[in-house]
């Protein structure tokens, strides 16, 4: 298709051209009148002069309204104070359908009426620049992997047992085999392929049941989730802040005048450069504990206590070594102290959380099966898992990031809400 | 992490190097021991000749088993006769897991076997093969819409309703909402990001609770779907003729050691080139009968049928301008005659049938209204979805194509099971 779409304007400028797209906005200035029409590349101006034709399109001018589709003809004119530097001489306008009263309009609307209408919402230019940049962080996710020789391994949806815990899972009944449940993670089947194929990644959809309504929250939400062979924690740590680095500078490239239409402040998204600050469990604490903060060694950092410590960097901080009874059992223990799991955490700053979390596996066999009882977990459900460690067993590790998330932070979001063109949470399952 | 992988060995002729993987297979001849190393980018001979050492190494030797995980230090040496091009003197090995009768051996197990132990099938040249196809596919799918402009828009997997009719939905309870249905296609939301990008993809999982058991058949599978504002049926076919044949020339180009592994006779593949021929449902149907089929118009055609009209070409078949009664609601008439819908479907050849299906979609509210109401759907479901009619609506369309039936295809598959990680089909739900 040899279309012309808006944000390929300024290579066509002195030649006549046809646009499809729909209508933005319009205003009269005398006896001239202004077409905006979007196409979803971008907005240009349309110039109504006066001429042979112009009674003709003054009428249509008239008769366009928001959002009515229609296809408009002209010349393209250089226009440096335009947004895309061109403009249009518009030579023919054909109607192709007049919407009649868009119910989103220029004024405020609260985000309930916003999110009902989310099929029409997307049309906005904010809502347009977080997609954009939700695109280009996916992108750049998969180049990061697929030019580091990961190979892609999509991990099924329906699982038989629970990862983590059955409390908030999504189940539905499956065939005569009894219920399936929707995969929380991809990780144990990362596992499977990082010791067939070296390294791989799980990039797909993951649904978590919790009755949280927060602004962190959504029920089915893109992880994706790296997991390598003869890897420890610091290997971890260090494929940790080198992802990180490049799908932030990436964005920080490409992506500047979406973040610009975001008014995002894209200071300590700069500063997310290798290497990162690394701290124990232990030195978080002491952080805490300066700051004022009684907390109890052994409970998890969350929220307030998360944002506390990260205000003392100044890009993402990982957080290594965490108490092993508040992580989870597949985690391999520190050889230097058996209360700790090698787990990881990276917090992002600005208050974002936790983005990315992590661990070396354990990959000793009695061990895990140790592990499996203390946590009452049904053996005979994981014995593929354990296979993993029967047959060539090797130290390695992985962790996984949340898409959401890291769109929510990068764009400086105060919500995870607008971050997907169909958000998915405990009160909403529309449109 | 400068870690040096197998694939990469060619690159350091000369220099000692250390490798991880686990044991593929070793040999002795005479007094020269070969070990083969896996490490999930490629395999390496490993050669121990007599050395001050090799009493040591050949005592290791003696201990390595099939899928035993292990370290190998050497000197990279050029040897034209080896896969790799390279060969390893070995100058240590370490152990690190003894795998005790891994249960895949070199013998013929049969498929369900494999199947239960799917998580170390994985391992195989084979499935390497496979799975490196798919993963190409993927990145070329992707890489195709990123440069041709289109937006990625991530369809909800949770849906409200049902697209085309109820009776193979998976569903689960959603809170206090009722329940949510899982995804059998995103393109009513591809519709809605169309109207808001101009053109957009939709890639992720899909399911369908059909109680088919086929070679055909999964109940979760990957599906691309584009959807283009100001396109017509014609568009759609110039867009998916230039879309497949991207795809199978970027696998040819890039993943030929890998069909050869999988002994594909690329003959039929090489000829997906444009323009692929475009045939009616009529003239189809003329086909069959010819052929001495008794084809009633008006029917589906499906299975043999199918393979019958695609063996008279010599690269994929585009048919379009099917019977309404067999198609969605949500297609477009044909103007010209009203029975017909602008319906496309794409048949590969060699008996793999439809791999593409698609159409251009009524964008009139009323005749929209009039089919919800035919089809007996629940009007309140799709408000959403006539408001994209309603508010600047514009010929569009688009199609699908199934990822795990293009792998087959591509790769010359007897059946979808081996082109996914970890298959879901009627009768199974695990590893």
């Amino acid at each position: 298709m040899n279309r012309i779409y808006i944000e390929q304007l300024s290579k066509h400028i002195g030649k006549e051209v046809t646009l499809r797209g729909w209508l933005y906005i319009k205003r009269s200035s005398g006896k001239i009148k202004f077409v905006v029409m979007r196409d979803g590349t971008g907005l240009v101006q349309g110039v109504i002069a006066k001429s042979e034709k112009s009674d003709e399109l003054f009428a249509k001018f008239e008769e366009l309204t928001q959002e009515s589709s229609f296809i408009m003809k002209g010349k393209v004119r250089k226009e440096d104070r335009a947004p895309g530097g061109c403009e249009l001489d518009v030579s023919d306008i054909q109607i192709m359908q007049i919407a009649k009263d868009y119910p989103i309009t220029p004024k405020d609307h609260g985000v309930e009426f916003l999110m009902d209408r989310r099929h029409l919402w997307l049309r906005s230019s904010r809502q347009h620049a977080i997609l954009r940049v939700r695109h280009h962080i996916i992108k750049a996710i998969r180049e990061f992997f697929d030019d580091g020789g990961f190979l892609l391994l999509d991990a099924p949806i329906f699982t038989p047992a629970a990862c983590e815990g059955t409390t908030s899972l999504f189940e539905t009944p499956y065939f005569d085999l009894g219920t399936a449940y929707l995969t929380q993670s991809g990780q144990l089947y990362g596992e499977a392929g990082a010791m067939a194929f070296g390294k791989v990644y799980v990039f797909g959809p993951t649904f978590r049941a919790e009755k949280s309504k927060t602004r962190r929250h959504l029920t089915e939400f893109w992880m994706v989730e790296p997991e390598v062979a003869f890897s420890d924690l610091d290997d971890n740590m260090d494929l940790a802040e080198e992802f990180l680095e490049y799908i932030v500078q990436s964005v920080l490239k490409h992506r500047m005048p979406e973040l610009q239409t975001l008014e995002r402040n894209t200071t300590f998204l700069s500063n997310v450069k290798r290497p990162l600050p690394r701290i124990t469990y232990d030195e978080a604490v002491e952080i805490l504990r300066k700051q004022g903060v009684t907390f109890e060694w052994g409970n998890d950092i969350g929220g307030t206590d998360e944002t506390i410590v990260s205000e003392q960097f100044d890009r993402p901080v990982m957080i290594h070594r965490y108490p092993a009874e508040t992580k989870a059992f597949y985690m391999k223990r520190d050889p230097k102290n058996p209360k700790l799991s090698l787990a990881l955490d990276v917090l992002a700053p600005e208050g974002y959380g936790e983005i990315m979390g992590g661990s070396q596996r354990e990959d000793d066999l009695d061990v895990l099966l140790q592990r499996i009882k203390e946590n009452n977990l049904p053996q005979e459900a994981f014995e593929w898992y354990l296979d993993l460690r029967r047959y060539g067993s090797v130290p390695h590790s992985g962790f996984g990031l949340g898409v959401e998330r890291t769109v929510s932070w990068i764009c400086g979001l105060d919500h995870v809400r607008e971050t997907i063109p169909f958000a998915r949470m405990i009160y909403r399952l529309t449109p």
